[in-house]
């Protein structure tokens, strides 16, 4: 059975020492917000993880959801007292609107608490987990009405809520969807058609599940331009806002799938079920992608999350398992044999899992600060700046941090030999449940598309000018100190990389946009490396003082610059070969015709 | 239900074309192999495995293996028939010695044919699989008695063989073992202790189960040095020959596991079981190791295997799915979406898939002839060069083989989107099949330790030194064309990178092994990339010949080409930073000491 404790220490460290959440005292949401505060939520939200959820994650990919034969779904057992548990402590209204029923704090602190629940159970994790994209799009398309009506029980979880994008013959090109809404005299609208690949799609968690559907109304263009936002409760609202009859929604069938057992992925079959518009008409799509940026942070953080709850049994299993001896000698000649953490080998996997999960927390933690001050810092600059910055590293943080996770989880379970393959101590699980993170919400190859012919081009290239200017920023200040010096070389030359493939693309890109295409999931890459590199710069500045001023923990912080260091040395490489690969282009991509690829 | 079509007119290209195996033809088993016996024999063997045991792979998986409250296993549906075809068609016997009722061909042959079981039903293939190395053991050290008494059935696959190594508390590190052998009066020894992991370790394919078993004497030394290996038959032998009376070796339960769900992976219990001595006491880890290079070389071709399966199907997803336009246009303006073909991130990853697939392959292939010249060439110093490159190679093979064959499963699983999540499609089986051969019969760790610790240092260097004069020839000879120059300059600096990481690991593995083993894995890969990149020079230059001797098949030939520079392109630029990596050494690696890994 394998174990979970929540990295709180480590979320503490990005949350008081490197980002320094304190000096935010002054803006709406985090007067409160004291080194205190954060030490007391991350403690608390981690030990309810870890107790409540982390021990449901095994037993739940075993027995896997049930649909019964009057369509009705069952999670596995103990996910409804552990749903019920998690609403009544409230760790799902952290940083939702005070206004609504929510504590109002900080984002920042929302997504640590996001990673131990993901840790812990990601199956369980995505029920209030897809609540929060229907939550970001009503916030910000919803009418008052429709907001007072929805967000105060999906906010305190008592509803729950869904996202239905997905159609047989539509993934990415939501152009395609078929879902048709025909207006109805009252103004609502009933709306008919398939919706696969619902994550949470029904279950026994929640009194109601609401469901926002993308549909076509019936004179809407087709294309993407004619696709309109509705809201479809599983059971129609009486006078009093309870729950009453049971509206024309319902799930076909639940798809049996390589992981996230615990979850359901249903079909959702909509039969003229009666549903409201949410914001204007054929602009479904500005709405979807507030609901998609939340998701696809929410899944880069499950990147991390099975990357570090394998890292930990990865650990464990390190230690305690003896076969073989040091190469240096015996470690321990009383044994038989020496623990597999004295194997190089086995200590690069670890940290390469290490250098990996500690830099991407803080990237996930200093995406969710960028999330609070594109919402609510004083200066419309400063505003501006976040939001460029969380445009552009959405696409990273999702698909570079599930490419990563995968294959950090992936190592984990080597670590553990034949044993890891065995279903019963839980490591092929963390690699299956992973597994689904660089699928949904956005491919990760339409991540690296969004990334490069979206994101880059915008406001002529003004956000990843902030960026390159940031990390050489950063990088120069702590090359005085000679404990750094070498690491943030090594991160400002990946910048360079960078700059070099974005100038290669800017030139390459416009006659042939396959150029573009061809090296986009390389360019993701080589931004995500330098996302992290800036991560270990930050995160070794602050070592360094608190070395410096002697504030005690001297290991922790210690093992920081050790790790900096080994990121420096082992992940940065990777950039240039990114670049030289990237600057091959399209052509001996594209090629070849399809025969070309047929087996004889 | 995923589809699977034998690669026969590439295997033949290797075979016929690049090795030109024909020249072969005054060898031992050679004689036979003409052009059109090789076609004869991939094209059958292609059907068969692609008509019978490829319709059982997704069918094996769901259902898997059961053992009864008698200990007893089955199989899943079909699979007895279906291996009971197997050996009706003799596809087990093709590389198999005459003398033993084998038909005595080059293993080169019996290579491809691996594949493409493999391939077809990677579960299914596991049950002769095993039985080849108990074989390999048998013909190696086994009594003129035991060899009669046991190939004939095993070559025949009348019985069936395993490899019982593991325990409990002994994985890579033999010397662990505690299974005891206590001589009995008659010459035999009584068999006590238990194995686990053992694949096809019971089922009802065949009539009888050969258990080759390592296990300590009673007065063995405590270490590897007193491993000897044992014979245990499932079933005692009558006077005659025939399968009598049960012995005391019993299926103690069957592993839940993350794949190849249709192949058994047995707890063994051994129950003073009657088995015999197989070569010298305390000898058995010699024997063990020959067992282990043949099931080395069968593991490495799975990787590839998945891989070459898995990029079949995500090519007919590829054309058949219709998602987007192209970047450059609308493909085909007939219909609402492009074909997922046009896109270049797809492309790139197919194109990837199809430079891995045919050069491993080609790689496999050659280390198959490896295997026969290292046996049967007239000259010794041809066969010391043989078996130099072949000890060199197997880690690589296995090791960086499966390593890319998930990367790949993997990738060919990502082009599918969501639906490749789902079980009923069988991209997902790809993955966790391909998962386990990065771990068994050695885990890669302990294959890059092996190349760097054994192969590398042994005799001087000699091998490596053979190998690198190889690459560096092959690329000079073709450097003369215009079309192969620039992809053979790039394998050629990929050869220098290699020679640069040797010479590294010579300065800073003898003062420091740990130097050594920190970047072993890392030299694996970067002698994968040149290995592979030997592969495509070769099949370069034969597929430049073939277009100036316009021999027909052009597109075929123009192909190859082509994915020869994508692969120097966009795999060679990886071996310089792997060495880089490499070079940084083990200090930040075994900095760390447990408790910082440990979580706050």
């Amino acid at each position: 059975m394998p174990s979970y404790k929540a990295p709180a220490r480590d979320a503490r460290f990005v949350i008081n020492e490197v980002l320094n959440i304190a000096q935010y005292g002054a803006l709406p949401g985090f007067e409160a917000v004291t080194p205190d505060l954060v030490e007391t939520v991350l403690d608390e939200a981690g030990r309810f993880a870890a107790e409540v959820w982390a021990p449901l994650n095994l037993p739940g990919d075993r027995e896997g959801c049930t649909r019964h034969a009057d369509g009705s779904v069952t999670a596995p057992a103990g996910f409804k007292e552990a749903y019920r548990q998690f609403v009544e402590s409230g760790w799902g209204t952290l940083a939702l609107p005070a206004e609504f029923g929510g504590q109002g704090l900080p984002h920042v602190l929302g997504f640590a608490v996001d990673e131990f629940l993901s840790s812990a159970n990601q199956s369980l994790a995505m029920y209030p987990g897809l609540t929060g994209g229907a939550v970001s799009a009503l916030l910000a398309k919803g009418s008052p009405e429709q907001q007072a009506t929805y967000l105060p029980k999906l906010i305190s979880g008592e509803w729950s809520g869904t996202m239905n994008l997905t159609e047989p013959q539509c993934g990415t090109d939501l152009g395609l969807i078929r879902t048709r809404a025909v207006p109805q005299a009252d103004g609502s609208y009933a709306i008919t058609g398939t919706k696969i690949f619902i994550s949470a799609g029904d279950h026994d968690l929640s009194d109601n599940i609401i469901h926002l559907v993308l549909a076509k109304t019936p004179d809407a263009p087709d294309s993407t331009k004619g696709i309109s936002l509705f809201v479809v409760p599983k059971f129609l609202l009486n006078a009093d806002g309870t729950p009453g009859a049971r509206n024309g929604v319902s799930c076909g069938s639940i798809e049996h799938k390589m992981g996230i057992h615990g979850n359901a992925t249903c079909v959702m079959n909509y039969d003229a079920a009666t549903g409201y518009m949410v914001g204007e008409e054929n602009k479904g799509l500005a709405a979807m992608f507030i609901m998609m940026n939340a998701a696809r942070l929410g899944v880069g953080i499950q990147g991390l999350a099975q990357a570090e709850v394998a890292y930990q049994n990865a650990v464990t299993y390190a230690a305690e398992r003896r076969q073989g001896r040091a190469l240096t000698g015996p470690a321990e000649p009383g044994e038989k044999a020496d623990p597999l953490f004295v194997h190089p080998d086995v200590r690069r996997m670890l940290m390469d899992a290490k250098a990996f999960t500690e830099s991407m927390r803080a990237f996930a933690l200093w995406c969710g600060l960028l999330v609070d001050l594109a919402e609510i810092a004083p200066d419309e600059t400063e505003r501006q700046q976040a939001d460029d910055l969380l445009g552009l590293l959405i696409p990273v943080i999702k698909g570079y941090g599930t490419d990563r996770g995968y294959d950090i989880a992936t190592a984990m379970q080597q670590i553990w030999g034949g044993h890891g393959y065995v279903a019963e101590n839980g490591m092929e699980q963390f690699v299956r449940d992973a597994r689904i993170a660089m699928i949904y919400e956005g491919a990760n190859g339409v991540q690296a598309m969004d990334l490069v012919g979206r994101k880059l081009p915008a406001h002529m290239g003004r956000a990843v000018q902030t960026f390159f200017a940031l990390v050489d920023r950063e990088c120069a200040e702590v090359k005085g100190d000679a404990r750094l010096a070498d690491m943030a070389g090594k991160v400002e030359k990946t910048n360079g990389e960078l700059k070099a493939a974005t100038m290669w693309l800017l030139q390459h890109g416009m006659g042939n946009p396959n150029n573009a295409g061809a090296g986009a999931h390389h360019y993701m890459h080589i931004m995500g490396i330098v996302a992290l590199g800036l991560m270990w710069v930050r995160m070794a500045k602050t070592a360094a003082a608190a070395l410096d001023a002697g504030t005690g923990d001297s290991a922790y912080y210690e093992a920081k610059l050790t790790t900096a260091r080994y990121f420096a040395e082992r992940y940065t490489p990777d950039a240039g070969a990114l670049r030289r690969k990237l600057e091959t282009g399209a052509d001996t991509v594209m090629a070849l015709p399809l025969e070309a690829f047929a087996t004889a």
